[in-house]
């Protein structure tokens, strides 16, 4: 795959069909840029009318072309693309870049016309950028198949970074950040509708160029995640991280997105599970992911979250200290021995602990940093430093800061990050390679990430192992089991269910009471009755062998009067544990198996207490997971309440994705609920379940 | 009192002591400053040494002068400094600002330092800024009695904003910040260590400045709250608003804090609950208060939350709308009409929904932006529009764009906020005086804030009334009432509360079964056991006379064994309601009654999910706070189950504030857990409360 993306992101020839002598307009500035951009390929104009085009000898049709060229680049729209398309694949051309508007995002006319394009590239080997796309820009080779004029307005420079952008408008934006910081930029490429290559692909494509340190992605819909999954593991595995934005994150958003590119809606809790499980970091807007990238170019990997706060003001001392706590990076505890060294640097007034405050000395005295500094630099407590300069400027000798400030970080080996808004102070630290940030949010949010990404992308990652087929019951079609099938399935793959038998007549259940033991519930069963307790079917604390008895007759004509399936009436072990959680599971369309683990009880939709995970993952994520929480406080114990089992919880967690992951499809949903946690030790029990079935993926 | 702070911000006369020709100097700098910047007063540079400073007669000391200074500015630091406030108390001075640090921030020595200077400052009719301040500085006047380096860094310019701010840094940098957006600054005033004037005091002869439009304070900790309220009531009455940091929100803030100006800290949801209550904005850092500062200034007062996303993007457009949904801002439903008039407007793939794309066809075509924007300019259903321009510059008509954006607002008469990161773009909006942000999160953040802030100042706000007299039982102490206490004193002020009877005999306890109707709850009473249950002195659904007989002799014998008071115990009447809430009350050393109303139940520590409100407040106010609860949706019925009697418990929480309020710090605290609160019509009434005495406050 990877070999066939290389004619569209390093083409040794471009066609431009529609090319235009007007370097303003969409068919002449992609000519232009490659020209002056120092593309050493073939570059042919297409143009019917004109013998030349800025200095290049045009052709009239693709036919006329002295060989088959490797990239075109079609900028005329509507019937004419298709054509141009059609022309493309019996000509051979392996790639071609539709930048027309007009076809999928307009409803269901357009979406034909981009599949039949879409047939004819695959039947002749063709791979289709677009529609509605801006196109691709390379910058290490100068192969500009895209017409931003954000090129014009920023001068391009080779770089590190790759951005791949389901929209031109963000991939421009990026760039221009990027730009706009110092950053070199190599790959700045736009999918639009995707009717084709998708964000994911073009991203595994340029996740293995070896000069690429960092990936920056915008997408509107993951339509295909296995792809995308693929450059996350690329990309991990030569530490380069992938920020991605993936906007439609709301209801108003997904609106928004499917005129736009006519994306269909992922669930957005989803998404986060899927970047969390492929190290992908995702943020809001261009912005966020343009203030980090100077950060994760350094290098930084910080290993540890311990921060140092020093500046020249008790309040930024005192706010830098509230913005780490936000951003959960605790304060390092400095050595004795580094305090020490500190206050013989500082006059008397100032404060020696972390946050240090340098005082507004450092406007008389220019040499404390560089005094203070090395005496922190060596403090093995501290992983990362943020230095707060809110005012500076005439009076102070702002070049010497920044000079200290980037030796020490050499010395250090750890992140320095610096908070300067005053433009001629931020600008000294800049120049030093300094990175630098207009305020404490900004700088600590970057440290947080940095961080954070860093965990997240080297650690220990679950295998899927060989997932037991799951067995349905023979005659299963669609739609749900009863209960008692469906814990049977779960116990069958290692979920502890609670005991239970499923009854036929009064006597069985009043035997059934024997040999469990009272107190039981009695619970009718019937897969066509998911809800019991809504249809009063469920008697808890049944305390004698009569009751039980009782209680199954009268379900029985319940079930009869109500016209349901009588599977039978389930007589279970009552079981009370010391909280209620819940596990879900479901096989969603596009990213297949996901689990949710949370709160349980009645009111599971409406608190949505809960964390999702997609598997394989390990118990000990589902314990990290559960500690986001809202309830996490309870998980240790409190007011007398012994320690939960999180353990069992965990490993159940993982028990029910290899269920619902083994079921490829064949299970639509599960719904565990509740799922009765114990005292540490005492285990997880499952004391209801509800499986619906599926048509399934396979 | 604003007439003594006359003085200070608006002195006839300013002595320095301690005076420099030298301009770079702290006793130099504010009689460059005054010079420059137009003081008309009388200028008396204070020095031993010379006989002129800065072209100025200077005098050997304050006894020299020819007239009493109105205002005293002490450069001197230590000891000298403690002598010349004396000198100028002495002398008949009105005001001394006292520059040197040193003091109540290092300990209790510095403290009492400050107590000194107070008393001397008190005994003359003086008034004291500092110490360890940057001083004060009125750029209406010219009286620049401070020496911040940010004044030669940014020239000022004379303007509507007033900074108050409890450290010189921060005062220095948020004018540095409004100045660099073009906007003016009148005051800028901070009071460091605030042994006499805090920030409130301040704030409050700043407020009545009629040509202040807009207050930005800075506070490490509040001390005199009155103070504060008093000028928030001030500035609502002006309608100018207040947007405040307080910092050491955290614990690590908060120890930063300690070290920087000696504060105390105050507990932080209560902060936030005082600021709310008298309608004052809180933002975490100067960034957030300036960047609103040109929307206030422009008289944003939105009455609507509405908003219509305009982008020449696409991206911009489903980012637009993921933002809007962030900060809680709904997309209006434009009109049909206006859907067409947009439509008429617009290339065929453009989107005329909100948010509306008038996609990349603006680079074609510089009159979308005024073809489009009166289509939608009177539509009754847009309270605020967001422009998102993600891309323009070479090749775009930004001029033109930026007339347009300006003509639009005139002709709307709402809020106009734009985005743009390229300078360039920014830079012609700008120009045209359009609220310009550098992305989608500032620009709509600002949106939310000038709504919420504007609805937050103008809401009907609950009258203290006449509070009634809490009685309290004659031979209270401090410490705890026992529960029978606690319920009586609450149902004598209205507060709802369980039936039952204090038992003194097994007998007592079978008859109060009798006449209460079982099941009933049995508890041990005891002043000296406020956490029954836990050492098993609670019994829920006795069902039978003789069991609560049984248990009441079975809890007496655990009191006696335990070596506590028996002060009976209760029978009450056995009450589950729909849902368990809280509501707690304490008289907080610095801002008085304090309630807080949630979630109840056993987890209340643990999970926190409470609103805090300071009385006087209405019902209708508690309402909207329990809507911002994580059980939010709760409250209006979910899986089957009813509504609640939000009602009911909001009028408890009134009462409840009364009850606090009224006891003027007689109580310190309250807890009402449960608090059943049933379906609604059903009432709220509270089974257990536990009261507090204290040394009270009065």
């Amino acid at each position: 795959m990877t070999d066939l993306l290389q004619t569209a992101l390093d083409p040794r020839s471009v066609a431009i069909v529609g090319a235009s002598d007007n370097i303003h307009k969409i068919g002449g500035r992609p000519i232009y840029y490659m020209q002056k951009y120092g593309f050493q390929g073939s570059i042919y104009p297409i143009n019917p009318n004109r013998p030349e085009i800025q200095g290049r000898t045009a052709y009239a049709t693709l036919a006329d072309l002295p060989e088959v060229p490797e990239l075109a680049l079609v900028v005329v729209s509507g019937e004419q693309a298709v054509r141009t398309v059609e022309e493309c694949a019996a000509r051979g051309v392996k790639s071609a870049v539709i930048i027309a508007s007009g076809f999928g995002e307009t409803g269901e006319q357009g979406k034909e016309l981009e599949r039949h394009m879409l047939g004819v590239a695959r039947g002749a080997g063709m791979r289709l950028y677009g529609p509605n796309t801006q196109g691709l820009a390379n910058f290490g080779t100068g192969a500009i198949a895209g017409f931003s004029t954000m090129f014009l307005e920023v001068p391009p420079m080779d770089g590190p970074i790759g951005i791949v952008s389901q929209s031109g408008g963000m991939s421009a934006m990026s760039y221009g950040l990027l730009r706009g910081r110092g950053l070199g930029v190599r790959h700045v490429h736009a999918t639009g509708n995707e009717a084709d290559v998708t964000v994911g692909e073009l991203a595994l494509a340029v996740a293995h160029d070896p000069d690429v340190k960092l990936l920056l992605l915008y997408l509107e819909n993951i339509a295909r995640p296995e792809l995308l999954a693929r450059a996350a593991a690329v990309a991990r595995e030569r530490d380069v991280p992938i920020i991605a934005i993936k906007a439609g994150r709301t209801a108003g958003g997904q609106r928004a997105a499917s005129s736009h590119t006519g994306s269909l809606a992922n669930e957005d809790r989803t998404v986060d599970a899927f970047f969390r499980h492929h190290g992908i970091w995702r943020v809001r807007d261009p912005h966020e992911q343009a203030r980090a990238a100077q950060a994760y170019l350094k290098g930084w990997r910080p290993e540890g979250r311990r921060l140092v706060v020093i500046s020249n003001s008790g309040a930024s001392c005192v706010m830098g200290a509230d913005a780490a706590d936000d951003v959960r990076l605790p304060l390092a505890e400095l050595s004795p021995a580094t305090q020490q060294a500190v206050a013989a640097k500082l006059p008397g007034f100032a404060t020696t602990h972390n946050p240090i405050d340098i005082t507004a000395a450092l406007l008389s005295n220019s040499g404390l940093f560089s005094d203070v500094l090395p005496a922190v630099a060596s403090d093995p407590a501290a992983d990362m430093f943020f230095i707060n300069i809110p005012v500076a400027g005439a009076g102070y000798d702002v070049e010497q800061f920044a000079r200290d400030t980037a030796a020490f970080e050499l010395a250090a080996g750890k992140p320095v990050a610096v908070a300067a808004w005053q433009e001629s102070v931020a600008a000294a630290f800049h120049a030093q390679s300094v990175a630098t940030f207009p305020n404490e949010g900004d700088a600590l949010g970057v440290l947080a990430q940095v961080a954070d990404h860093t965990a997240l992308m080297r650690r220990p990652r679950a295998q899927a192992g060989d997932l037991a087929a799951v067995e349905l019951p023979a005659d299963a079609g669609d739609g749900f089991l009863n209960e008692a099938q469906s814990l049977e399935l779960l116990a069958r793959h290692g979920v502890p269910t609670i005991g239970m038998r499923l009854c036929k007549s009064a006597e069985e259940a009043r035997e059934a009471f024997d040999a469990i033991g009272g107190p039981v519930v009695v619970k009718a069963c019937s897969a066509e009755v998911p809800h019991k307790s809504e249809h009063g079917l469920v008697a808890l604390d049944v305390a004698s062998r009569e009751q039980a008895g009782e209680l199954f007759t009268q379900f029985w004509r319940k079930m009869d009067s109500m016209q349901v399936a009588r599977d039978g009436v389930i007589v279970a072990a009552m079981h009370r544990g010391q909280h209620e959680f819940m596990i879900g599971a479901r096989w969603d369309p596009v990213f297949g198996p996901v689990v949710v683990v949370g709160d349980g009880g009645k009111y599971v939709e409406a608190l949505k207490d809960c964390a999702v995970l997609l598997p394989p993952f390990s118990a000990q994520e589902v314990q990290q997971a559960l500690r986001g929480l809202r309830i996490a406080p309870l998980l240790e114990g409190v007011r007398g309440d012994p320690a939960l089992d999180v353990a069992a919880l965990s490993e159940m967690a993982v028990a029910v994705g290899n269920v619902i992951a083994g079921a490829r499809g064949r299970i639509a949903s599960l719904d565990l609920n509740p799922v009765m946690v114990g005292a540490r030790g005492k285990g997880a029990l499952v004391v209801d379940a509800l499986v619906e079935l599926g048509s399934g993926a396979e």
